[in-house]
């Protein structure tokens, strides 16, 4: 049994830099290092509608944004599957029989859908589906037999709902399913990038996300206009770099080599930040900079996009091919949960023959 | 648009009197007056595993068993299509969907469920698919259409729910689904079949039930120790009638005809009620009259059944064959709901050719 991994994003709208740095940087290093056998990445839009079963289309028109995005950050369907959640009816039939395997009261409890209810204000009003999506999510997971799901700390109490089905599944009915693995981000700053505003999140709702797709100049217009330290008035004003967008958005993206490149006053992110703090340093050059730093990711992502929009029948191509692939999967493990169920009733000879045996010697 | 029945049985033990009474005899009428375009039977063992989920085999063994009683009760798979519910994958995705469209608290409330998790003492560990089978139940009916489901009057609440996920989804997404009614039993006689013992229900755990497959000689036994008046203890006192099993199995099967035929001293049932009511009428003489009025239903099914039993792998075919029709109904279906929802992305020419478009003019 192969290491596999199983990621995906809901497909509400074009990815920024917060799904970047939060996944999908670490989604190419994983595909490009192939110490993995398979790797899924799906759009999860069955899951998208449990919430947004009244606007389909925000879904329907951003399944090729999110397939852009992904391509151009450097997903290659030659390396892993990319496919769209809905397409693979075998999704809602393992669903289905995982949500005997667990009670209404031990979702109630799941921290993450107590948070997820509370921030959409649905309150008695919790769309059935919704309040299902954890197990949905396991089927998601286990269908695929992924074992390393890459994913924040927030949804650890996810997957151990996923778990407590696979072992509840493998003991009612056989080892068939496997029990998956939390991959958390590998430092604090990949955690959860803030918004252009300082706000906790980029959310397309609050307007200050930097988009994976957005032009040079967007870019550039959006990282002028950053939050930094609102105390920082003149140049000559000692700065704060903590809660600091700039500095957040250096954290997470520069290095050493950006520094040699781009502004050799400095060796490192510590120097700027020291001198920040001790006043005399403006916050237009550190945005110069951050611009710079972040054109070096953008740049060439934009020019990657921008290929592949020339052609786009080709990318749902992509993406059907991936999700035909992806059902190969997904049948052959529904195959066996079926077997293990002992629910495969016409494929199930020893079933026929005892039977016919049976009224055969009465 | 073509009126569909649809209806089914849980595939957890053998048909009896009951289910005869209470729905199957109406199956049977209903197919062979001819007046509907379409019928669906089906074993709904999707719905008998969300309270057996730790015991597929008892509805593993007993799919057969229910196919036979259908055949010997005169369901002919060249008039209704006999289908296994597990085994129509796109039930589970309409289940999906449908979840989408209605809350938590929507569920809670229902009556039928309410009834069904006190019966089955679930209390605060309700499997979730068990709570949420209102709405499975409403994909299966709605996936085929069906107009009329003939069901009893507990029934009526599961109904409303589907009524009001067929409004919901056809005001969000476009004309697809079609709201059913239900058809009541003609006659209360029809509504629920006490058992030999004279309780409520006839109940396998119980033991109280007369099946369509017992022999000859299990229906004398049974019919023999059948309870009757306890205060009725010699031939000459006066009886009651009212709650007495063998007068209320009379009501349910004896007709004047019977009466001719088997005991021509009386004209008709009320004759006989009026007599055992003065006293004067033995238990035993009304228990054989039963016995041959059961009988007269009951030997030509045995003996139907008894020619299917001869080859198992044959009913397996049948079914198989079933199923695959369903399933054409249900794809057909699924396809429209997924072109209503717009989430048939692959197939949406005017989504490809519009994105195509707005990234050439970019």
């Amino acid at each position: 049994m192969g290491k596999v991994i199983l990621t995906g994003d809901r497909p509400t709208g074009k990815l920024h830099l917060g799904h970047y740095v939060g996944s999908l940087r670490r989604r190419v290093q994983l595909q490009d290092e192939g110490n993995y056998d398979k790797m899924f990445v799906f759009m999860a839009d069955v899951q998208a509608l449990t919430d947004n079963a009244d606007n389909p289309e925000k879904i329907r028109q951003n399944i090729i944004e999110v397939a852009l995005d992904y391509l151009a950050a450097g997903l290659d369907p030659a390396k892993c599957t990319l496919f769209v959640q809905s397409q693979v009816a075998e999704l809602a039939e393992l669903t289905t029989y995982l949500m005997n395997l667990i009670t209404v009261s031990r979702v109630q409890r799941n921290p993450t859908v107590k948070t997820e209810i509370k921030m959409r204000n649905f309150e008695a009003n919790i769309p059935l589906g919704f309040f299902c999506y954890p197990v949905s999510q396991a089927a998601d997971i286990t269908l695929f037999k992924a074992t390393t799901v890459p994913a924040g700390e927030d949804q650890e109490p996810m997957l151990e709902v996923t778990r407590e089905l696979v072992r509840r599944f493998n003991q009612t009915y056989g080892e068939v399913l496997v029990e998956p693995e939390i991959m958390l981000p590998e430092n604090a700053t990949a955690r959860r990038l803030p918004g252009t505003d300082g706000k906790e999140k980029m959310s397309k709702s609050l307007g200050n996300c930097i988009y994976l797709s957005d032009s040079a100049d967007e870019v550039w217009q959006k990282v002028r206009s950053m939050y930094t330290d609102p105390n920082h008035l003149n140049v000559s004003d000692p700065g704060t770099v903590e809660g600091n967008a700039v500095f957040t958005y250096l954290d997470a993206f520069c290095t050493d080599a950006d520094f040699a490149e781009f502004w050799p006053e400095y060796a490192c992110l510590d120097e700027l930040k020291d001198h920040y703090r001790r006043g005399g340093l403006g916050d237009m050059k550190c945005k110069k900079f951050l611009y710079s730093v972040l054109e070096k990711t953008l740049a060439p992502m934009r020019e990657r996009r921008h290929g592949f929009e020339q052609d786009i029948p080709a990318i749902y191509d992509m993406l059907r091919q991936g999700t035909e692939r992806a059902r190969e999967t997904a049948a052959q493990t529904m195959d066996e949960v079926r077997r293990a169920m002992r629910i495969n009733y016409f494929d199930d000879a020893e079933l026929i023959r005892s039977q016919a045996e049976k009224y055969r010697a009465k």
